[in-house]
């Protein structure tokens, strides 16, 4: 898409928590305004208000107990096109030009996956012609069309994914994400007093952060912004401080451990006494793969002489159907699930770099006589399932012996 | 738009209050499945769920006291998306396939006027493809798109019209308005304890009920109804018994009065002491007329030589805009204005045809000392202003004095 004529262009995005109320839509008028004042063009991608987007989950599920998804999404995209409509207001409200547009009318093109659709293409020509004019565009995020002009919602982080994908059309000079923290930390400071905000960050360590549990940012988020080179703002939508800055790896000087972060939404699914526990495990994982069922961990270990136990950690709320398929593939199998379970994970350039972390890592835990139900390394991060009554207190070890609670550029990881 | 190949079309509108619950919506799917057990093709029209278009309008004139009326439709059409969505779930959870259509979606095409839309044309080819496959179609009341892309709402009784239109557009068998009560009555139920249910009416008499303040139907359906000759059935969403059909005169026999109703929502607005009283009333009624402000009544008279009273009597919550267009037309007159005022109006074809019912209206008013403050009568109608405070006991003497009490069929008048 064509840079317009004159002007920055900023693009930021609104939370569920920053539009929970008309007096906080209100706040967040006057804050666009205040961006347009100095001459920028403005798009604002907002989410529905406050917890919308549930109690209209919580009637869907009322009425029906297995909604058809193609009705979901008609009945959820409702929320965002409240709060954008009601943004949009507040800003003519001021004396400015406002105009909201959904997802579809932006131009947000998705495949047909009804609740988790993926953008396949941005065709905003509206709200790059109304941008011309003047106007502060509001687009509803989470939502978007597919080709047959069916409504589609693109899942968790919808709203995130919409406004990096908006920043890379546009090319935009700025990309905020407003929120109700002030931005990544090095851990959940609700959980690690002594956690750190980071100021800078890199699209690898933030998508294995993002993938790994931390909520303040989606990972397909950051996947879009990695693949368009988007410079992402983290930050709050209540403080007029710097958040984060998610960038290329270049403009990052330090290669230690950026952060630890955590998930306790997992279950372990395993399968004990499996003949041809290979070939079994891969038929498993082609009929998960083929609904669509993502695999956080995955493990074969020998039981006995060519039998095998193959254990899995998905998310939780996957449970059901994954078991669904499980039993297609193997009728007969004696399925073992639980829900006790939590990963950690480490993620820093460091861990490729550094040998020395990893085995920092395994001491600390040592120290606290946990014993990691599974370990896996990829790359830049470092996961170790424990029990979820144990997550705390290693979050909190790992944390100090890291030297994370230290100030940014004193680390000895 | 070419008939279906097999099986009766039926199209049924369900307000607010039939759904405004999740218990609610469910019965509403109970009761459209047992339409379609009858191999009928469905159309569902739903307006938003109970008080959620109030609800919504409230939250808009909280961030804004004079929202933009873009966005304003952008917001309200929320509402039916909720209702239209969840209604489709419950309808797919008893075993039957559904699919929800926005007004956009279903082809309802207005023209550009935000807020009160009047539709220009039906291009439901969406609507009869799905009904071919077997389904039943769920549409958005009340809402359209303009020609430009854009969502517009019809304004007051649009979920009537829209049902109205679309069983014209598929040329019906049936089109039934499924609403809060049994039917269109002799007079309001609530302040008339022995008006009668009608079992018939004409397109004529229903339409100056509907227009003298009726508010069961509403009058855009009617002129729509009569335009392309559909048969609409008002009755209960709660009860099994026959509502109200309203049709063509020839269906109906008896030609005496088919019932009373007023309207107290109304302010009169005079300017004393006029010169040019007829000159400065035709300037004021084409300001008016720009403004899209209907004028319900408007009378000169003289007040002393050379110089007129001009009154209008036009909806409360018009007041203000055509206070504002009248200044601009006179910028020096005394403008009184009087909301303590309704209008009595008296409905049916033998107001035409048998002189001595205005006669008796008359000496009925007379009856109780009451002097109206105007008489207007214009063929199948006559309606009188009143004070508001005098309004229920006129109606019920009325009601009483021209027979309506009775028994259908037995009626004197």
């Amino acid at each position: 898409m064509a840079k317009l004529k004159s002007g920055a262009l900023v693009v930021q995005k609104f939370g569920g928590t920053s539009l929970a109320s008309p007096d906080r839509i209100k706040m967040v008028a006057a804050h666009v305004v205040g961006e347009k004042k100095q001459d920028k063009h403005v798009i604002v991608v907002v989410s529905a208000m406050g917890d919308t987007t549930d109690k209209l989950f919580e009637l869907a599920t009322t009425v029906s107990p297995t909604p058809p998804k193609r009705e979901l999404d008609m009945l959820l995209t409702a929320g965002e096109r409240i709060s954008m409509a009601l943004l949009s207001m507040a800003i003519s409200d001021l004396g400015y030009e406002a105009i909201s547009f959904t997802g579809s009318q932006s131009g947000i093109v998705t495949d047909t996956s009804h609740t988790r659709a993926k953008i396949l293409d941005v065709r905003a020509h509206r709200v790059g012609e109304e941008l011309k004019k003047g106007r502060i565009v509001i687009v509803a995020g989470f939502q978007g069309v597919s080709p047959a002009k069916e409504v589609t919602t693109l899942g968790r982080g919808g709203s995130d994914t919409t406004c990096v994908a908006l920043a890379a059309a546009f090319d935009a000079e700025e990309c905020d994400i407003f929120t109700d923290v002030d931005g990544i930390y090095t851990a959940d400071p609700r959980l690690v007093p002594g956690a750190k905000k980071i100021d800078i960050i890199s699209y690898d360590e933030m998508l294995e952060l993002s993938f790994c549990g931390a909520e303040v940012l989606h990972w397909r988020s950051v996947e879009v912004a990695r693949r368009f080179g988007v410079r992402v703002h983290v930050r709050s939508s209540f403080r007029k401080e710097m958040g984060t800055i998610v960038t290329a790896r270049e403009e990052i000087e330090t290669a230690g451990i950026r952060g630890i972060t955590h998930d306790s939404n997992l279950v372990r699914i395993s399968v004990r006494d499996v003949g041809d526990a290979a070939g079994v495990a891969e038929r498993m994982l082609e009929a998960l793969e083929g609904a669509d069922i993502g695999v956080r961990f995955f493990q074969i270990s020998a039981s006995s002489i060519g039998k095998g136990i193959i254990s899995m950690m998905l998310q939780r709320d996957q449970k059901e159907p994954a078991l669904g398929r499980i039993s297609e593939v193997l009728p007969d199998a004696d399925l073992d699930t639980d829900e006790g379970i939590a990963t950690i994970s480490v993620v820093g350039h460091g861990l490729c770099s550094k040998p020395g972390i990893a085995k920092k890592i395994l001491a600390s835990l040592a120290s606290l006589d946990l014993q990691p139900e599974m370990i896996s390394t990829s790359g830049i991060t470092m996961t170790i399932a424990v029990k979820e009554t144990e997550a705390v207190r290693a979050i909190q070890k790992l944390h100090t012996d890291l030297g994370l609670d230290k100030p940014e550029g004193a680390k000895s990881a």
